[in-house]
């Protein structure tokens, strides 16, 4: 060290600190000693291992395939709140169908050495999470498939409201006839939407038509696929809601192969306002949830939960917010 | 134990098998044990202590702000890859502008205990690749900003060859006047890409018009404001080649915004095949480069460096591919 430390023209203790991956060295002394230490062929990996390893969390994206642009925002939220944190992150795909692998999952956590897990759109039987509570493995459920299980910690948005004030907005613009793609009929945020809109139609005296109804996995092919359907009817919807914005992108694409114009011919109303939703053309109008919030708070709510700390409140909902841009006009009476 | 595997009605071998977390218990009997030891009230965390920690990459994403498209796709393959091999992946933004801190990376790789990292589109001199080097750790960059430095592992597309096939279609299409909305002017991807479009002017013989170039960071923003620039100039493009989806989306919404039609009145171009490619209206003609294969060979490159192989080839070059969609078109003279 000695030598190193005449030849960077520094003190052993600076040399010492920089082996050590101390922050306190001004970064263009550290590089001088980094230089010399390289000149003297010094190649140890162990220089840093004193230094204490980060606490990481463990994020599983619920989406084996593909990093959607739903994926993408929670994802984007957990690594800015987890960098507040100074906690690294760790991210790995949950197979097909969501369906979470308890002992597997506690696996991965204690191996990994993770505080806890965030979980994205988990499929959890309840005694999967009292398996992972009796574990102390900290878990925090984002939109998981079922809330029923009171013990386990999720966040989630408004769903309902925001199924009722998209509803209510395409009703406000003269619709009667509204086509609603939803997602998969076995999850709660799919049930919570559909049932907003169902109010929604209620409170302006619509008869529910269920053949308006499709149900699908919030995927921009399903978007496609059964928006196709809706478009295919004989009466067909002047307006569907999408029940994510992949899902829209899919109506609109549907719309478009059959000629028709958004929002001329058909209106389109997005769930979720990705970035996706203000840049297609014509641009999205979505029920926002703040899918960003939602990933940082579930890293709060692991911390806090491997701190030991008792949560006051075990399901948080984070407000839903329509974003009007230019895909819902009018209703086309003539089509 | 022998408690626990009288109530389970297992061995005692097994309980401690199911304790070990090892994988050679039939699942049924797992959960039966796990419930008893539920039931006994067992709480440890360390019951999968000895098992080793699954190795582990860094991934190092080249934006500090969101998850884009691009970098969606990237980290899908690195995903898909890490799981065939049993490795799990950290996720870190790297601060803006992509300039990496060669000390903070290898202090992360180490105080993480990961085998390397896979960095994508980062900033490099060359005498922090040689800091990473000579302190054994193992990096492959995805695309980075210039690969002058002989050492580094590097993984990207043939983004001249993309540049060249790209412009060459809007030629052969009809199109002379031929917009260009690059990415940032010191990135070797874009300059790469920039001189694949001025050799494919010169084999068509149009002279090069250097208005017609802009240059931008690949992003949404970015192609809105430039492509707006370019649709506003007198003598306006018949046709916009943007150097990425997300700049190609922000191309059409400009075009949107002056009412004009895509492709009737302006054909765009993109380049990366992202999946929103497929769903924008129109559909977007671009140039694919295997995103998700690059990143899976970077965690490739990153695991052969950590077991001390020597790579016969530090830099791999993967096709790019022309996609015909309906975003081109015949140029509009009338305009």
């Amino acid at each position: 060290l000695a030598d190193v430390a005449r030849r960077a023209g520094v003190s052993v203790a600076t040399v010492s600190k920089v082996l050590n991956g101390h922050d306190d060295v001004a970064a263009a002394t550290r590089k001088r000693v980094e230089v010399v230490l390289g000149e003297l062929g010094y190649r140890s990996r162990t220089s840093y291992r004193s230094a204490e390893r980060r606490p990481s969390v463990l994020l599983l994206l619920g989406n084996s395939e593909a990093v959607d642009p739903y994926s993408a925002s929670v994802l984007d939220g957990v690594l800015a709140e987890a960098e507040r944190q100074d906690v690294s992150v760790t991210v790995s795909h949950v197979p097909t169908p969501r369906q979470v692998d308890p002992v597997r999952l506690a696996q991965e956590v204690v191996r990994g050495g993770h505080e806890g897990a965030v979980v994205v759109t988990p499929v959890f039987a309840d005694s999967d999470l009292a398996y992972l509570i009796r574990r102390n493995i900290a878990v925090a459920m984002i939109d998981p498939v079922d809330v029923s299980h009171d013990e386990g910690v999720s966040v989630g948005a408004t769903n309902w409201n925001g199924g009722l004030s998209g509803t209510q907005y395409l009703v406000s613009r003269g619709h009667r006839r509204i086509g609603f793609v939803s997602g998969p009929k076995d999850r709660l945020v799919a049930r919570a939407r559909l049932h907003g809109y169902r109010a929604a139609l209620e409170l302006a005296q619509i008869p529910f038509d269920p053949r308006l109804v499709r149900y699908g996995s919030f995927l921009v092919e399903d978007g496609y696929a059964l928006g196709g359907e809706l478009l295919d009817l004989d009466e067909r919807p002047t307006a569907i809601f999408a029940t994510s914005d992949s899902a829209a992108l899919g109506v609109m694409a549907a719309a478009r192969d059959r000629g028709m114009d958004v929002p001329g011919d058909v209106s389109v109303m997005g769930f979720d306002d990705t970035w996706v939703a203000s840049y297609v053309v014509p641009p999205l109008t979505t029920v926002r949830q703040p899918l960003g919030e939602m990933g940082a708070e579930a890293v709060r709510a692991v911390l806090a939960q491997a701190r030991g700390e008792s949560l006051a409140v075990r399901r948080v909902e984070l407000n839903t917010e329509l974003i009007v841009r230019a895909s819902v006009g009018p209703p086309n009476l003539l089509n």
